[in-house]
This record gives structure tokens, C-alpha cells and sequence, in this order.
């Protein structure tokens, strides 16, 4: 089968390796900044790359800012809409997390994008990478260790339930916080401590650490006023992001906000999750590899 | 507040003693065998225990066979029509796992039956209870330890869940079984080994325990032939069960089927759970306790 | 190479049956209630049994009161001084815990009694099997879960150790005492609560099981006395054992000794440890097998 | 009581601020680059911080480079033999790792040191904030997570134990060398797979982590030659180290030799570490606090 890779960092570079290394033909293009991807054409254009390909995987994000595909390997600036251009509706065309703006440019074209963010499967395995981040954060932002830190994980989503699961195991004391009585029960059925998301207030004061994991606006300036003075925040929240960055300035508060983690810590782990799913997503349209 | 708590195992007795700790007024009924139930009344009739209460808490489940109340703490029998028509509809009335037959009959007599073993809270907790029944039977029934053990664990729901964890944490290798992408993606982001429910052929002859979860008829005789010699197999599927039993006795594999472990190993903990199950209930319907 | 396994429980039917599957040639006496032993011979007598062979292996314990061999599965009664007669100096003699009065009778005798239950790697493993047997114990004697139960587990030596780690995974709250600081900062570097075993007095009151590991009387009536009703004393000290039975039974506190858990619950798995602490000690005496 | 402390890292001045906090006189000396230690004078010679003072803390370790007194935060440099001459024998004096230089330096002024690394506690501690910084060196310094990779751990000592436990957590597959059965035993209990340390030749090649605790030369050149190419090593040993780091340059094999870590990204868990254990050597030595 052939494969086209356009755009995007090092999850991309090790995924066009991994689909050349299980034998497919892979072009790319936007990657031009590497050297060298084991098995794998690196064109000029996309339209050379996507040339021939029955399937072509965009980045993730597929757009960084509005209109520009992310494209951090790249020595060139490229819009999403003229990489689009150079595909064709008899494409499989696969991009994660699309905007909106990407989205409509692509029904104009008559292209179907499948986002592949949107799989439970690859949410899942990134949450592990964002979490194992978090930890590196946790432990080289603070002069204390996690083992018999207080930890407040608040929201109980993928991201808590795995970071509350390897911070009890490094010995934190873990309180997560949920909403609904369900998860609520699903937290204390995992031996952490739980706490109802609403009813934080006053209750902060006792912790080394808060990680916030839900996109809203979780801590408040009143909130970090509760805090210890040498608590760390850690919001791995996508945007907006659940702190108030300002307000934890102004207090002098130590606040950190990660993004794109996986992309980070673990690339090559990132890129072998994406071609699985990719090969599922290809499974469930019967395509057999 | 004024309770009645009518029929059921210890789970109930241990309901009414907490919720007369608590402060409220409780009758009983059907819970004769017990010699005493501190702080709470136990009366002759359903009648008797039901007059004046707010709250009526009917057993888990609700119906022992069919038409019949479970009430193995009563030296009496009981059948649901006959308490039911001790109620009112003023009432709020509880009960675990209605079947249809108590529902048309609580229509009839217009009455509304909320199922607390609906709540994700409750199930949640009673699945931790059922696991380390589970544990139990596993230690005990076999002549090997869980430690090192090899242990397939089919269904990745909340008892699969929750026994991979444990299993796990007790030295067992252990591969967990879903259908999905994202649920063999979480079974691999918790560090189980993945294998899909429906391509079990030829694969199960490796293990010393083969634990299934999932209500179908998953260990057919087929599968039962491929196990090796020495494997404990365990339900912990409620009817109609997911392991062909009469093909079980005929290979002489050893099979188990558990059921209400819950009840069985922890009525005291079952207990204070129904009693903060029931206590969210009467939260979301505006009753202030 | 020839091996005679004698006396003892299931432990030993399945060593000599891993032996005998290692191509071993084995002969056994004192096991004649099994009807077969997979690839071994079972024969009438010590001294046929130990024929020939260059490894004799004895059971654990080697006697079950003073002077008598222990041999659950025998329908004779055999003296350890008449079993030892039918054995040569030129032999191999491996016995598990040997008690004074049997290493006085081989040392008339001539012979060398080489202990495997000194050995660590056979401690440990034979650990692991207590503490499940343990785990077994606590689930079905108690109507709580083990889940978010308040558990004391009293030494940090093999089983406190291991105990301690389950429980911790099984969602319990752990408080382990140990007499040194060294093993007081373990205690703590693993995630549990410590406490020095010497500071008990006061301090029992909030617990739902105290199980102790240590050979000393460590739960006095004193400390009885300030147990929950409910709490289960859980006692796996071999004699004279760490609780005052006496008063436990005064008192109305359910309390169990549990000893020879892991030939109970895991004869099996023990006998393979069996095997391999055998090789090993072959090994280091300069054999090949 | 009054204390010096004298020299070191944050480790100290963390050290200083907690004794002061607890109602103790503290004085520091060569802690100058701190512009504030909360509760502690900060004097301009040893002499006016040791005078009166009945304990002396020196740092961990005492020296750096032979003749040396550790000290990061002093803009001065200080021989050790300069420091012991400002203190008396009439005082307690606790120092870390003691060289045998210092100690000879001591001797001949006939003080008596007291090696406060020696304690157990104190290790195992330390052990614990050392295994979360090579935790994050090993997040960071590759693009793989720790989830699902394949992990060797040479030597079961302190670190090595609880850097298996942390590893197997995170989803790590964990396989730890040790040279005993014993430790081996141990290895298994725990869950992890084992491997002799003496066997280690030809089994190399699967890991994704190879770390080194045992301060020998165990991953020599030959040994190098058998990683994966993307292999990252990481020693955590002390002076002279277990990797051939020249070999490693030569190969292009990514080595990492972290030392210190427990100062690095711990000092204030480290601080508090110590002063526990500075509470137990005078409680053992009968001084009251």
C-alpha cells in the first residue's frame, strides 16, 4: 500500500518509518529538516507525495495556527489549504484534532477528513506519554519528591485516572476530583482519595502539588490564594486551560503550563500508537494491509 | 427522617444500624432472624414498618425467584405484591435489580420503584466486593499461587477492571479481553496484556485461570477443551452465566460459578455503601437528610 | 539422577512429580494415600525408596510432633529416627525446619542434615504463598472488604514485607511496625504509615485487622483491650505464636493462627519452589544435573 | 539546643530552616550565597558558628575534592581540616560520606565524626528521591515512554529495589540482576522477571533501559557492543561507576552518569530527611530535644 506523510514533528518522522519498515511504499513532504526517514521518499511538494497514495496522513494538530499546518520539521511555512489542494476525494485522508477552519476548506474541496485524535484508542496510549510528562515536570520543578507529596488531580477524565494511578504508585498521597458520583466511586475504588470538582474551595490549602486535567476555568485567583506558597501548579489542560496564569504571577505562585507532552517525552512511542491506528481505522473501512 | 428497611440479607441489617446511627427512624421488617438490629425497630408486618416512613429500602435484588422477596433473614415467606401493597405512592421507594414482574406490579398499584442498583456509584463499589470474593475463591480453590500465575481476565467492565488491577498487583501475568479499540488500549495503558474477546480460538491454553465477566456464553465446550488440565475457570457472570458448566463436569475441568459475592464477603462495607447510595438518591431528588 | 522423596503433604507428591518430569529417576515412600504419583515409584519402605539414591528428600516440617515424621499423606505412622536409619552418609539428606531432636538422631547416625528452609530463596517464595493464604483469611473471616479497610501488619520481616505490598494494592490502608529505623524508613520508602513496634500501647483502637509476623507476644490482653469488636486478629507467627489466645477468646475477639498456609493453599507452587531451592543447593555442592 | 550547620547544598540550608522551625538555635557558616535561612544566623567564620553550638552538622558529602569542604552555596572556598579546627571535642559533629582523609584530619584533632550516609534511614530515604530523578532522566532522555518498555535494573540494593517497584508501576517491563538466590528470590516476589547478575553476557539486546546501581564495572565494552542501538544507559552508581562511558562515546551509545541526584531535585525532602535522622543519632546518643 502506499502511504503519504505530510507534516508534523517527530511522531510523523517515526511513523513514516514504521509503515516503511512493515513493507509499504512512503512518501513525505514537510519534513524536509531530517536528514534521513529509514525507507521513505522525502519530496518537494505534496503533491508529489500524495501522488499514487491510497491513504494520507496529515499532523496532529493538523493546524498550529489558523491556517498553517503544523509543520515543525519543515524549513518552509505551508497552509493547510494548499496541502489539501494536492489531495484527491479517492484519498483515505487522516489528520488529528481538525479545526474547524481546516474542516470546511476540506468540504469545499470535496475531501472527507477522518480525525484520528477522535480514536479512544490513541487518546488512551497519548494520555500515557502526557502523564509520564507530567511526572518529569512534577519531579524536576520542585525541590521535594512525589513520594508522600499531596497531590490534587482534578478531573477524573483519561489524564487523571492514568496520573492518579502512577502517582499512588511513586507513593503520593492522591485526592482526584470528579463530578458525578460515579467517578466519584471509581476514584476511591482505585484506593485514591476523592473530592467533588465543585466543592474545592478551602480545601487547597494542604497540597504540594494541584495537576489540572478539565478545560475550565478550575483555579481561580481565589483558589490560588489558598495554596501553599510552594505548591506546584501543573495544568495539562488544552486550551484555554483550567489556571489563572495571571493571577498565579501575581502571587507568586509556581505554575506550569504543559502542552503537547507526548509530542515531547515519547515521539517514537507516539508514532508507533499512531500507526496502529491508522491500521485500525484502515481495518474498520476494509481495507486489508 | 423515618426509614424502613424491609427484607434482604445482612446487607440490609447493616443498612438499618446506619442509618439509625445516623440519627433516623427505622423499622424492619423480614429481618426476623435477627435478634437484634441496633437502633432500629423490627416489626411484624411490612404494614407496621412502612407506616409513616419517608423512605422504604427494599433488598438487593429485589425478587428472589420470581414473585418471591429475598429475604433470607426472615424465617417467613414473602412474596413482592404482598409488601408492595404495604406502600403508598407519598413514598420513596428503593429497591436493587427490579425485575419486570415487581415493576408491572409497583405500575399497578401506582407505585414508583427507583433502582439503586442502577447507580454507577453503587455498582462500582460492589464490584470491588465481588473482586476480592473472586480473590478468595482463586487463592482457595486452586493448589497454585495468584503470584506468577498466568490469568485471563474476560471483559474489561467494571469487575474486569478492577480484578485485572488487583490480579496484577498480586504478582499474576495477566491479559485482560475487550472488544473494542479503546477499551485494548486502556487494558494496555494499565499494563495488562490485550487480546480481543472475539478471537479467544486457540489461544487459551496457556493459562491457569480464566476468569469471565461478560454475560454470553464466552467458554463454550470448545474453548474448555483447549485449557490445559489444571485451570481454574470462575464465572463471575450473573445469569445466564458465560461458561458451559455441563461441558465443564463432562471434561472434568474445574469450574465456579460465583454469584452475589458482594452480599456473601461484605455485607458490613455492601451495607454503608446502599446506605450512601441511597443518601445521593434523596440529595438529587431535593431531600435535605 | 536418582532422587527419594519422603513423607511431608501435597508439596512433596508434586516435587517428586517435577522431578520425575525433569527426567529425574525418583522413588518415594511415606506418600501411599496418593493413588499415583506422576513418573515416580512409590514403594513400602524407607530403605527401598532410598535405594540407590543420591539425593534424599525430607519433608517441611522434617517432624510434626517430637520424633514423628511428618506425613500427612501416609496411612502409617513413621518415626523420624527409623527413617533416618534406612539412609547412608553417602547421601544427600535435604530436610525443611529440622528440629533439634532430629538433627541429634542423624548426627549418631552419621549423617548430614542440610536444612532447605534456611534457605532465603525458598523463605521468600514460601512467603508469597503465606500471604496469599493470608489475604484468603481476612477476606472470608470478616464482612468488610479488604478495600479501604485500616490494616496493621505488625514486623517488617519476609511476610510483613509482602503483606503489606498486597494489602497496599488491594486499596487497604497499610500501617506496618518495625523495631529499627532502617526498617521504619522501608516502611515508609514503600508507601505505608510506620510505627515502632515497641510503641503499640494506645494506638490499636481504629483498626480493622491486626495480623502479626513475629514470634514474640506482641498483642497482649492489654492491647486486646483496645481493639474495635470488630477488628480481626489475624496471627501468623509460628510457635508460640504473638497473641494471647486466651484472652482474644475472653473478650469475644475473633481471632485465627494460621500457620502452614503456603502447603495449604499452594502445594503446588510451593513444591516447584521446593525444586528449585533443591537444584540450587545442588548446585553449590558442585553437582550437575 | 544550639546547632551549626556548616557547609553543603539546599540540603543544608532546608536543614537549618527546619531545626530553627522547631525551636532550635541555628547557626550557619559557608551557606553565604543564601541571601535569607528563615530562623538561622549566618555567620562570616566556623568558629562564630560553632561556638556554643552542641551539634554540628557538616555536609553530605563532607568533601568534595580531596581536602575539600563541599560547598555549593558558600562564594568562598574552605578546607575541611579548617572547619574541624573551629570545633571541640566536647561536641557532637554528624558529616556525610566521610573520606578517609577528613576522618584522618579529625583524628588528629581529636574530634569524632559521626557518618550520618552510614544510617540505614537515611539511605533508604535518599534512595527514594535518587530513584525519581533517574525516573525523570529517563522520561526525558528518550523519545520511547516507560510504559511497556523493557527495563534492566543491575543490583538489587536499595536503589535497585525501588527503582523495580517504580518502573513496574509507570507499566515498565522490569527485569532486575542480583547475584544471590536470595536477592533473586526477592526479584520474583515482587513480580519482576530475574536474571544473575554474572549472566548477564548475551542477554542484552532486548532492552530499551539498561541501569546500572552496582558501583563495578558490569557494562563493559563487549557488553555495550550487545544494546540496541537506541538503548539509553544510565548509571546511577558512585565513583568509579559500572559503564564504560568511553566505550559508550566510541559506540554512540547514549550513557548517562547521574550522580547527586537526591540534592538535585530533592533537597528539601533531603533537608528534612536529615534532620530525622540527626533526631535519632542524639536520641540514640541519650540527648533529649
Amino acid at each position: 500500500m502506499k502511504f503519504a506523510v505530510i507534516g508534523g514533528d517527530m511522531r510523523q518522522v517515526k511513523l513514516a518509518e514504521l509503515l516503511a519498515a512493515d513493507g509499504h511504499d512512503v512518501a513525505t513532504f514537510a519534513l524536509d529538516k531530517m536528514r534521513k526517514i529509514e525507507g521513505a521518499a522525502q519530496l518537494g511538494t505534496a503533491k508529489a507525495a500524495a501522488a499514487g497514495a491510497q491513504v494520507v496522513v496529515l499532523p496532529l494538530p493538523l493546524a498550529s495556527r489558523e491556517g498553517m499546518l503544523s509543520a515543525t520539521l519543515s524549513a518552509g511555512l505551508h497552509t493547510v489549504r494548499e496541502v489539501l489542494s494536492a489531495l484527491s476525494p479517492q484519498q483515505i485522508i487522516l489528520a488529528g484534532r481538525i479545526d474547524d477552519a481546516s474542516r470546511e476548506a476540506a468540504d469545499t474541496l470535496g475531501l472527507t477528513l477522518t480525525d484520528y485524535f477522535e480514536r479512544e484508542e490513541l487518546a488512551v496510549s497519548n494520555a500515557v506519554a502526557a502523564v509520564e510528562g507530567a511526572l518529569k515536570i512534577m519531579i524536576e520543578e520542585t525541590p521535594v519528591t512525589l513520594w508522600r507529596a499531596k497531590c490534587l488531580v482534578v478531573g477524573f477524565g483519561r489524564i487523571g485516572k492514568l496520573l492518579s494511578h502512577r502517582l499512588r504508585s511513586l507513593g503520593a498521597h492522591v485526592t482526584a476530583t470528579a463530578r458525578s458520583h460515579a467517578d466519584l466511586a471509581w476514584i476511591r475504588a482505585y484506593g485514591y482519595d476523592s473530592m467533588e470538582t465543585g466543592k474545592l474551595d478551602g480545601r487547597l490549602g494542604e497540597y504540594d502539588f494541584v495537576v489540572n486535567t478539565v478545560p475550565a476555568r478550575v483555579i481561580s485567583e481565589a483558589r490560588m490564594r489558598e495554596l501553599k506558597p510552594d505548591c506546584l501548579c501543573l495544568d495539562l489542560a488544552s486550551k484555554p486551560g483550567g489556571m489563572d496564569f495571571e493571577a498565579a504571577s501575581k502571587l507568586a505562585i509556581h505554575a506550569v503550563w504543559a502542552l503537547s507532552l507526548p509530542g515531547e517525552v515519547a515521539p517514537v512511542t507516539s508514532g508507533a500508537i499512531i500507526r496502529d491506528t491508522v491500521y485500525n481505522i484502515l481495518g474498520e473501512k476494509g481495507m486489508t494491509l
